[in-house]
């Protein structure tokens, strides 16, 4: 077993006592940070910041060198599958992710395969190792993809959308091809996650962004279906350490029991349900990770403060609880509002 | 009492047995139906169209002439309100509801005031008496406001937002002058209300388009509590017949049991939950209006008739049941689906 100075992420996630509360952001490394957006610039584009395994080391590592944060979190894109998969991944200026060759045919379909990580998605497999490498055991790493709902909405759609029309017309006409999509995208994933955990990622983040669009019974059947076939094809195990999970369906509160019994170790929360009723639902079954709104961290300090305590409070004691925000961390962030809640985290004491 | 003919949209917001469930679509008079943009394009602009009288009234009567629907709803905007405060409502094109003067200084806040419905929105009252006398009786008309944090949101951001964080920020950091915004507005959305039950819409819907973007805590301190005041405010009955009122907070299925404990007569659901479950959890208080994801008109006719019939057996016997979407309809949807719906609802048998 390699050497982990600070366990305190992946022992939360297992719902084992920790001395406080471990703490990190999604999105982390990002636009808010002044050295990203200097990195990023460096690299000429987003995705060309992603394909490098150094530049990819270097911004994950940023957002730790500057806060007290207990995980590290590869540094890539929810769509390296789907772009592995031919489907020609870009980013316009300012319009966020779009593909070439969405999936419009039929025949288009039906040719979809697995990629093989270790082939097409090396680069991201290299970047896991020389974060590890760089990381040096003083925090984990988490590994992470979108969930297979996530991704067959940009594949379909061909990139955001704000109604999902295209997906989900497809998902009511033709269940028999938005399942074909979902079955060889739930491959890809699970084989990514566990090539991301081969490479050295201590634990995996499944990402079901666009899964709390959907009706309760359309969730069950195109997302949550297939994050429980994620669950069980994980590695759980690798270098004498157990590898916990986590799911995340954003805007999925309403589907928390649920969601708790796919086979997760632990399940994120987005800001809008109250944490202490989502730990009272799910018991013992998993941890929970969140659920600060990100909007929070545009007020001052102090109210970041307030609220971040209102969560901690909101879960009570220990243990169980990795603190995080409910949704990405906003390019407008203060960085010492983040330097206040990671501060403000670390200094409650949760069986006081 | 004046002649009505078809009251089952009322009655069933009663929770009072009607023949069959009666339907009506959120933005059913709208971009979908070639006829509206025939006439919008006649009125130059959205806003112009909003404040004709005779135009508002020729598109509310547009989908009642295609598609048996039981209600009409008033065509108008939900940001009437903040632009008679004077904050200068204008529509840039494709980008949605803008304002000229948001809410950045205190004195701007402290200086907002309630306007006189029945001069600054004398237009919104004149269509509704106008549409009163062009539907003569055949079904009710429906009057409408935003809720007062969903029109705080439009007033504080300026236009639309996608993580409303300048709102937000000022919630968290200055609550006192975000409640003096919400109290003066829920005052103003009262008296508009109020004033449109006086002039003849026989219900009144409130929409909470942002309130799902809350956290729960959030949610019940800057939206419910002034919705509350709202449902406490409105003149029940008129012409000797009871006006139901119906709420509707979009992503708000978290809250449901608060919401329904509001004072409204229904509560609209949008598609995320069950209506099945949120029956059981609201029992005998309220009616309940939803919940067919507008998406699914997007579809086939054949999956819009199968997912119309879901909602149904999910909601069970009479009586309580409004069938609406969960959301306003999709400017892309064939009318064809929108005659089929209908349809599939009025011949459904809920006590078979």
């Amino acid at each position: 077993m390699s050497r982990l100075d600070n366990d305190t992420f992946l022992r939360a996630l297992l719902r084992q006592p920790t001395p406080y509360t471990p703490v990190w952001l999604m999105r982390q490394a990002g636009r808010y940070l002044p050295e990203y957006r200097e990195t990023r610039k460096r690299a000429g584009s987003f995705l060309a910041l992603c394909k490098s395994p150094a530049l990819a080391c270097e911004v994950t590592l940023q957002p730790l060198t500057r806060f007290a944060l207990d995980a590290a979190i590869l540094f890539s894109d929810i769509l390296t599958v789907p772009d592995a998969m031919g489907l020609g991944l870009y980013f316009a200026e300012g319009e966020g992710p779009k593909f070439e060759r969405p999936l419009r045919e039929e025949w288009e379909i039906r040719n979809l395969a697995a990629p093989d990580p270790t082939v097409e998605l090396r680069y991201v497999m290299d970047a896991v190792a020389e974060i590890r490498r760089a990381l040096d055991g003083s925090v984990p790493l988490i590994g992470f993809s979108g969930s297979p709902w996530t991704l067959a909405c940009y594949m379909v759609e061909g990139g955001s959308s704000d109604d999902y029309r295209k997906v989900k017309a497809l998902a009511y006409t033709r269940p028999d091809l938005m399942h074909h999509i979902l079955d060889v995208t739930t491959q890809a994933v699970v084989a990514y996650l566990n090539a991301q955990i081969e490479a050295g990622a201590q634990a995996v983040m499944v990402f079901d962004s666009w899964g709390g669009t959907l009706s309760e019974a359309a969730y069950r059947e195109f997302s949550l279906a297939y994050l429980a076939r994620i669950a069980a094809g994980l590695t759980r195990e690798r270098d004498g350490r157990r590898v916990p999970s986590i799911v995340f369906t954003k805007g999925g509160g309403l589907w928390l029991e649920a969601i708790a019994d796919a086979g997760f170790d632990a399940v994120g929360l987005d800001w809008t349900m109250d944490i202490g009723r989502a730990r009272a639902l799910v018991g013992e079954r998993v941890a929970l990770q969140g659920n600060l709104d990100p909007a929070v961290l545009c007020a001052s300090p102090e109210a970041v403060v307030a609220e971040a305590r209102r969560v901690l409070d909101a879960f009570g004691p220990h243990p169980g609880h990795v603190f995080n925000l409910g949704h990405g961390i906003s390019q407008f962030t203060p960085p010492e509002n983040v330097a206040a809640l990671v501060e403000a985290v670390h200094a409650y004491d949760r069986d006081a």
